[in-house]
């Protein structure tokens, strides 16, 4: 009945790194938020303070960094695959390498019609992800996105519930419809994708089957953009959704002699319907 | 040498306010996080609990939803003003009325290359801002935004500075300058003017002076855009800002036989420089 | 090679249910932020937009509130087995319940030195969680804490790891050691446990290992303090760890001619060390 | 009519700064968030790009670092003062200097009931803050506390208030108060202060006041919390409060059959009353 260590990792968590490419006067920029970690046979570091398996966090830092330069960022899976890689060969007693990397956007500031050589406004709105798992049998690449915000003013029901004797619900036939979207979708192993054409494919498509699509209860509406992406998309195994249902209550304006015909909310913030799930090939189960 | 009461005020703050125009099948979305407060004699309340002068807050808050019906939102400014017109009628004992609002953009969803009637996909980036004061004599109004993020990858040096004993910054001849930038213009008392359109207008303006104008110091950047929004303006009689100075710091790549041509940044969270100046009309200092 | 809906679960997140407890004139407050969710057999709703079979998330919501009168709060784990329980009565597709608590400590406020009967400041610190997960077999109790902010100005050093050519961090003999530490103990099924006196004791053991255990590591100190708990609780079957190493980096005052022998830091907000390990009895693995 | 530069300043904003004082083994540690700004003639700067009589905000934050070793931290506003006055000494046209001060408690983590000699926990809760203002003629400090959350469970009601057409809030005899306060109080100038000592008075009488207080109104329990001060501090010259009030709304449980006379609410976060105050001496006016 020995007390011993389970299943643990370690790594740098949150490295901005900041890419400027200026080869020619119409630099490009790459801003990254990026965590690496290691996981493998550290037992000796928590059970006898012996680091000599052990390397830093500060190194995975510094190769962060490194990399962002001689490996260079064509796109956050690319540079991700290539980082873990690396981290995994320095590291002999390492059996897996996570490299989590979030991209946040930004677009050429607009002068005379044109975007500028060397000046951006960053864009805001949702931010691309990506989750790179390395063994050393092979990779896992989940991309996907956060923080999309979408809202529908019509086109959106949600009735004919299970009832108990704590409902209070009525039934409504007409609501707004709001999420602010995180979807992750795992690539069929060895695909060869083109990884930034593809994220801007996908939401896309996730953008207009949201909109397009009669939601009879945000669970269906996130079947349905499953579904068109793992259609569209054979490189795609599974796409998984975490969507908080961002309630948006009808502010009572009978009082005041108003009328409000799905005119005027007030938007919640807690507490929130949060949905999850996810949408697979058969094979993949 | 007694002890009385000093400047005071109260309202209700964050009323997040979503109204949506359907009178077409094409409805419009305006999305509203409203503030509002009221001065005035409410001593009473203070030193003996009476209430008989204070309009609550919840009826602050109330006026705020409905008057998104009443009124409807054409501008912030234009709420404001109408809410803020409103708050002191209904109050007596009050003075003034301030009505601070942010306004969060949405776009409509793109499907098959046009935007849809009913389906939104908020802007992220910079947030629209008004600031509405009002007393029994007239308005004042600033307006703004905030959180406008931009960057220049080159472009931007910093030398030539005052030196005591506790320096350790050299010249920096080229550097990346970026900021979060606040700014706050202050229209001319009584100017008629077309809110949404000199919005658009100063913010475009705002982020060409940014793109175009050389920098030796974020303070002359500043002042560079604040001498272009009044000169093209005749109705913005002063504009603020307030500026972080976002540092990103070149990494040394040195150690690892790398050169760092301007290229591998760290984007630093703090702490940061704060810049604050406002550009004004000599008439109105 | 049909599309099929996976894993799925919804639910109402982030319920704020205060409960005063008024029997008598001295009250007691309970502060909680309550997230449920229920899994089970809904593909209908998700696939055919069918609700019948779901129980909405309001009424999860309304059923949170109703219990926190109806059975009350002794503990956030008694509170959670019950809601639980009752979502799993009340939807005879779900198979399972997870209930999710955050427990927000208030103190009585003191008055000529003792405790007020009925005014609180809250506490602040580390946040008390538990997280119960239950079957129409049995239940699963995860209990734990979040921000527990500890640091040692001595007594910890970190050498001798392995190195590379990215490798420029030198060894350390005194280094501050800092984290906002997240630890969650999984009870043993069916254990008959106080939960308020267990958490009570796991947090003051966990703080005094802390303090007194010399750390070659900061995996070894968490090491160290799974341990501790383990062997002093036979009712807890394992511990987890998530563990930010709050890097503080000592100054280089050599510039202005001053020693820093170990006393002026800057706290660094990113990136950070990220130790994640459980520590578990051997026939748990 | 020509666009000159209005009011400026610029500083180092949230510069960490971690104080261990090691002189014996028993460590005793501070823990800053330091914000330092100057204003005077630093028009060159902005028109011209002349940087001759910036002191760089790179060394603003040297010397904030610096100076905790230097001079030490005995407290907040100590060190502020001495930091202040050096920047203005090391920058001839500056006018004046502000340096902002927040301070984050730790207490002694407890072993074997004594307070350990190097390790901490931080003690969450409310932020001790300071503000001194310096120009070359004297200093002014505004001392006070943020994020002091207290809460009454009863002794508190709101009613016979200004009603409108607009109104809808019943009377309410008996309601739970409760607000995330923030104080700031003046010190006299000159007056010879025990910064630490008066803090924890103030405090304890902030608290007490609240605590004993029947509340008419949040504005009236902000006036007596500020008049108890003064009459107790002769050396405070005046007390400002920005208070949110923190709305706990009684949740409606008799659809379930279930009464609730006071016990179960839920915390909302937005909207939330914000009700400002200065109390103040006859003669400060």
């Amino acid at each position: 009945m020995g007390i011993v260590l389970g299943p643990n990792r370690y790594g740098k968590a949150e490295n901005r790194v900041v890419r400027i490419v200026r080869d020619t006067p119409r630099h490009e920029i790459r801003d990254l938020n990026v965590s690496t970690s290691l996981r493998g046979d550290f037992a000796a570091a928590h059970t006898d303070g012996d680091q000599s398996q052990v390397l830093p966090t500060d190194t995975q830092k510094n190769t962060a960094f490194a990399y962002a330069k001689q490996h260079g960022i064509s796109s956050p899976e690319d540079y991700a695959l290539a980082l873990g890689s690396r981290l995994l060969e320095a590291t002999p007693a390492g059996t897996g390498a996570t490299i989590a990397v979030e991209e946040y956007a930004w677009d050429r500031i607009e002068v005379d019609g044109a975007g500028h050589d060397h000046a951006f406004v960053r864009r805001g709105g949702e931010v691309r992800t990506t989750t790179v798992d390395l063994t050393r049998d092979g990779a896992t690449v989940v991309s996907g996105l956060q923080d999309l915000v979408v809202l529908k003013s019509t086109g959106s029901e949600f009735k004919d519930f299970l009832r108990d004797e704590y409902t209070t619900l009525p039934d409504a036939d007409d609501r707004i419809l709001a999420t602010a979207l995180r979807a992750d979708w795992r690539y069929v192993p060895g695909a060869d994708v083109d990884w930034n054409t593809t994220y801007d494919a996908v939401r896309a498509l996730l953008l207009a089957t949201f909109a397009t699509t009669y939601s009879r209860a945000l669970q269906e509406t996130l079947y349905a953009m499953g579904r068109a992406v793992l259609e569209a998309h054979d490189d795609i195994a599974e796409i998984s959704f975490a969507a908080p249902n961002k309630h948006h209550h009808l502010v009572d304006l009978s009082p005041f002699g108003l009328e409000n015909p799905g005119e005027v909310f007030i938007a919640a913030d807690r507490p929130y319907g949060l949905i999850e799930a996810t949408v697979t090939r058969e094979e993949e189960r």
